[in-house]
């Protein structure tokens, strides 16, 4: 029973939020906001109420506009040099968590020389010492997926190595972080699925990592009984307004999850087939390995683990055989999956091939091989490569 | 389903966690170590060890030991003038609630003009802002019993008139908290009893306030079940290491719940009874008071916020005719007293008379008046008076 707790951010949370990034006192005078691609920001409005929140306030605002699904580092380079030139002395992300992981490293990048990869501490990263502190972050988050408005951690890709790495230090959580789940009203029903898996199994995860601690748990447990409760019925009514509040606050719980447990090598194999794969949503290759991984894992760690997940998720655990519990999480895992219309998603119809599985599990294994040693259970290359391949189809 | 949430502090959390102290960067090079005006933090050896530690990393100290088991305004004023005098530039509380509460009251003074009661909101409070950021302050807990590590407020009585107060703001944070249960080891039963019910009501209050949300229920819940579940091993048996964790845990569990909801009307007619009668442990009021207090409430409030804490309490809420559930808490409430060796507390004994009730009642209402309006249900006067007249003895 030993933990260290720290999430420094504010969060609001609750509909109507938006509104106090009027009324609250931000972190600077000029922001970069950070958004993604796609056209969401500016046809949903989001874009165009925030500029008019911050101009209330005085606040004066650029815009960065080319984040990509899985945010690559030359984005971030690109942004932190734009930061630089326009005088912006805080970082606005806006969206999901590309965007959201996207202006943390774009804040930490703004005050500080050389290239992102001189800091990063996995696969070609260099793990220099950050000498500078980064800019405030404002995490304003428009899905319910990666957690990253209430944790440290920012995902982005090097491109040209397929190595997508997660960094993260106390000037990467955000100073202020808001949840509104009515700019998540609009998110469609397959990526709405695709988010909230994420932060199922960033709570499953969080929950069997041996790096785990009571109040994990604690946040865990609840983030996995409001998902298999309410993530169902925010896919199959996005309008479900009270869904994707319980949606959204078990996210937030799940970011918590982050900032005080850790994900397993579930994600380091993710992290891999989308480095490799960047059309595939994290989400989708998440639930694709997901049977596959908590399979494996069956009987090699402690069952109790399984049984409380299970009972989280409204499994009548206790009126099973003892020996039947810990399977009782993988049948709910699969009701939860099909429940939210993921149950025939297959890892070829995203490109990838059975051949080059050894190559994401080395992969995996050599740019984030840390969350290896997170595993209860230490899996070896080629049992990496036996539970990619159970996954495939 | 509208909340903030914000709680800085840097917790280290377990047996043996004092010794951060000698390893994190602390927030400043001399501190003032404020501790009680009993003998147990020299004799326990606490003080030599934190100092030791600080010396570890070339910070000096001052150490004032005046604090009084309800800590006084006098006291505050005359440390924070030493801590003005020898240059410290932050504050350190070792020991229970109220070396802890003083040390962040302390450290608001040390770096303001003017009187403690010039920024108190209520009572004879001049309720003025605070021109200068408090110093840093780091919180030692040697007891398991206000949750003060985890939030920011501060208990303060003005001697000559009676007023015990609570105030905090973003300041009064703990920039970092060391909860170490073998700090706890040596707190004799009847302390740990007192402390431990302290805790249970700033969870059972927090659940019950009307600015409860669902974060602070998560907390709540689990520090409920904890306290119940553990709380009379760690009284009966001061050296179960075990059962010290996890009330322990539960204690800093009720530390959020303040800083995400918030007590109830119940903490205001304590701090009246303690304001008068400074020699009455607050935990002991507390629990006099409790079973006449949660029983006015019962019926005039969602009858689910009780049978929700029964079952965190262990009871078999749902073996019961619907009607008769939300007793089942007033029932675990008894038990938990009674197993923590309680059930014989009377109000004489400490000194009270029946006939002050109405003047405390007065009190309660003038000094922490905030309270009453979290309250789901308004009390008036005559039912305040009631409330304590059922719980005399």
């Amino acid at each position: 029973m030993q933990f260290s707790y720290y999430m420094p951010t504010r969060v609001f949370f609750g509909a109507g939020s938006l509104k106090k990034l009027g009324e609250v006192k931000l972190p600077g005078c000029k922001a970069l906001i950070v958004i993604s691609a796609g056209p969401s920001m500016r046809k949903q409005g989001y874009l165009g109420q925030v500029t008019d929140l911050l101009g209330q306030q005085g606040v004066k605002s650029v815009v960065f506009d080319k984040v990509q699904p899985n945010p690559i580092k030359s984005h971030v380079m690109e942004a932190a040099a734009i930061a630089r030139a326009e005088g912006c002395d805080f970082v606005i992300g806006l969206g999901g968590g590309s965007s959201l992981d996207s202006a943390k490293a774009i804040a930490v990048m703004a005050a500080n020389p050389g290239d992102l990869w001189d800091y990063i501490g996995g696969g070609s990263g260099k793990a220099q010492p950050i000498p500078n502190r980064a800019l405030p972050i404002v995490a304003i988050t428009t899905t319910a997926g990666t957690g990253t408005e209430a944790d440290p951690w920012s995902v982005i890709t090097k491109e040209e190595s397929n190595e997508k790495i997660g960094f993260g230090f106390d000037d990467t959580f955000p100073t202020l972080s808001i949840v509104d789940p009515e700019l998540m009203l609009s998110v469609p029903p397959k990526l709405t699925a695709y988010q909230g898996m994420d932060a199922f199994f960033h709570a499953a995860e969080g929950y069997i990592a041996a790096c785990a601690s009571p109040i994990s748990d604690l946040y865990a447990l609840k983030s996995i009984e409001l998902l298999a409760k309410w993530l169902p019925l925010a896919v199959n009514d996005g309008s479900n307004v009270a869904a994707r509040a319980q949606v959204a606050f078990a996210n937030t719980l799940s970011g918590l999850v982050e900032t005080t447990s850790c994900c397993t090598s579930e994600h380091s194999i993710e992290h891999a087939m989308s480095a490799y794969h960047p059309e595939l949503p994290h989400g989708a290759g998440l639930t694709m390995l997901s049977k596959a991984y908590f399979g494996f894992f069956l009987g090699k760690i402690p069952g109790a683990l399984y049984e409380n997940m299970a009972r989280a998720m409204g499994q009548d655990v206790d009126a099973l055989p003892e020996s039947e519990r810990p399977q009782a999480f993988l049948v709910a895992l699969g009701k939860l999956i099909a429940e939210c219309g993921l149950a025939n998603l297959k890892m070829s119809e995203f490109g990838i091939r059975r051949e080059e599985l050894p190559t994401l599990a080395r992969n995996a294994r050599e740019t984030m091989g840390g969350l290896f040693d997170l595993d209860r259970y230490r899996l070896s290359f080629d049992e990496t490569v036996d539970i990619l391949s159970a996954a495939y189809s």
